[in-house]
């Protein structure tokens, strides 16, 4: 089983070394435009491919993402039908993302930013203990592997949850469920934090826009850990200059690394991280291209492939 | 039912307008020495009393702190045996510390105080998804109404947590239960992060020094969430200098507010909030009140009465 690296934004040679050591003699890795037979390569873990990418390996089945999202593979315009995409799916980096979410929803609840500017000040203020978990409803975009987990948490925590998909889910205790354009906006209405966590799609690039902050009740607080291309910059902005967002944690972005002059870096509303949300193991990609490799010698599809008519 | 405010550092009156006002009929507030006859006082509503406070009142049957410790009326030189201390037990309360002490553990797990530092320099750097919740061991001193609501829910979060309290208690899962001196030893042992939950006593009066600080892994993470004079403030900013702590929050000081020289202030390792990790609701206080007045006039025992041979 001959599998092929296919990124223009990461060594992933370098960044898969123990995997690569760990599933010797099973998956031989190849390097794209190597001199290697590119007829021989049947699968690809890939990031940000190349556009070209998949026009130099005519028996491709199968392309493995190095993370929860896909999307930079599925973007890629020489994908063609009837390559398998497959992303990792890792119970662990669900909890990872749950304890970042949940750091930022009670920096919002609690004013840990105030409570921070007021130490930079030798400012002494009680700010009266704060509202109660049961008083600031969560919305998240986006119900699954890893917003179900976010969403569990938080209702554990007290917070009234709202989560959105497109399919209608069985009830949870503490978590009310919205489905299509109504349901979104019935959600947005009764949140005060959205967090977003939905795949990057032709249906959700742009979401975050100045329409959407306005379905919301103003001062809300925006959770910004889904992609970069999910967001309208411009809109979030605007939305905080307005105060329609008391504040906003964006950890993706358009261009990462952001560049260096963005307005967001030095935004006193705005906590900034570098996608680091959550990664998934090194051991969970390893588990997920061998898993992908006896799928394609077996003939059959591979374990959490995307679907690629939802795009997701 | 006579009730007297005893406190030299709030107005009590002021407080608890509205609760003043919801027991109307039920219980009489009056001010210290204001004229009245104190001889028909048989309770008080108590925080940091003047030191002679009690002597006033000979009939003065119980007394009620406004919060979760009850140390300040306990430590009060004129209080009497005969007085049963009572303080507010109030589950909304565990649910904020809660949240609280959350937000300042995966603060420390995740590094956010490098990240809010890189965004300051406008420098982006992953930080690789930071460790999981199961590597980061949390000891809690004080295992009560508070701390018991604090163990659980991180716990639930996936972080080791071990607890340290003077009677031994039934196990529950994910919790690790430490009694005695050894005890304590062995909890610290095993610690990265160590939240201060106890009741200030004569046996816990100085407990977080350079002692109790060298028996933990080096690097560990110090909330302090309990009372001022549990710290040795030299020995924790000793222990910061020395790597020995990696940080520390501190919610409660010596002397409150804190002095605006106070070294805490601006030490980059120090997260410095003021005395607000939660607060009891008027509500709690007011039915606590309640409570008491009743089991005054019926001559026993009111409910949360504090063990004063325990001094908590
Ligand atoms: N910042 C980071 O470090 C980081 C790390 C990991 C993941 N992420 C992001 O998080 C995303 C979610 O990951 P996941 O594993 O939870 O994905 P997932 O399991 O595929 O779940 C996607 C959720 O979004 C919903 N959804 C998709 N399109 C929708 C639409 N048009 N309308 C309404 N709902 C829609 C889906 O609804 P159904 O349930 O009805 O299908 C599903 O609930 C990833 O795609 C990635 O963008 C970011
Ligand atoms: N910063 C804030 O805003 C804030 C707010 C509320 C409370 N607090 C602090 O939190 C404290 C705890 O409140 P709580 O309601 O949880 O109190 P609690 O219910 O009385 O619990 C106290 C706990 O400490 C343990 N303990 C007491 N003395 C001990 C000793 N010498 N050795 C070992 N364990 C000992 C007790 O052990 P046993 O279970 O064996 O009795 C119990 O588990 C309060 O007293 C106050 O200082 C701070």
């Amino acid at each position: 089983m001959t599998c092929v690296f296919l990124s223009r934004t990461i060594n992933l040679r370098k960044y898969l070394t123990n995997e690569i050591a760990r599933l010797d003699g099973k998956v031989n890795f190849v390097d794209h435009l190597d001199g290697s037979n590119p007829a021989a390569v049947s699968m690809a873990v890939g990031w940000h491919p190349h556009a070209d990418a998949f026009d130099h390996y005519p028996n491709l089945k199968a392309a493995c993402s190095i993370g929860a999202g896909a999307d930079s593979i599925l973007n890629c315009p020489s994908l063609r039908d009837g390559i398998d995409v497959v992303r990792v799916v890792e119970p662990a980096q669900a909890q990872m993302m749950s304890g970042f979410v949940i750091w930022n929803v009670i920096y919002h609840q609690r004013q840990f930013g105030t409570y921070l500017q007021n130490q930079r000040d030798h400012v002494w203020k009680r700010l009266g203990g704060g509202r109660r978990p049961s008083e600031v409803p969560i919305g998240i975009l986006g119900y699954g592997a890893i917003g179900a987990r976010v969403a569990s948490d938080l209702a554990m925590l007290g917070f009234p949850v709202r989560v959105w998909s497109r399919s209608a889910k069985p009830p949870t205790p503490g978590v009310t469920g919205f489905n299509g354009s109504d349901g979104l906006d019935a959600m947005l209405a009764g949140s005060e934090v959205l967090v977003n966590l939905l795949p990057l799609t032709e249906e959700t690039r742009g979401i975050l826009n100045a329409n959407l902050f306005a379905k919301m009740p103003r001062g809300s607080y925006l959770i910004q850990v889904g992609r970069g291309e999910h967001s309208v910059d411009e809109d979030i902005l605007d939305a905080l200059a307005s105060g329609q967002l008391s504040g906003a944690t964006l950890d993706v972005f358009h261009t990462e690394p952001l560049t260096k002059d963005h307005p967001f870096w030095s935004h006193p509303q705005i906590v900034l991280t570098p996608h680091d949300a959550c990664e998934v193991t090194m051991t969970a990609i390893g588990d997920t291209i061998l898993a992908t490799a006896e799928a394609v010698q077996a003939g059959v599809q591979p374990k959490d492939s995307v679907d690629r008519s939802r795009g997701y």
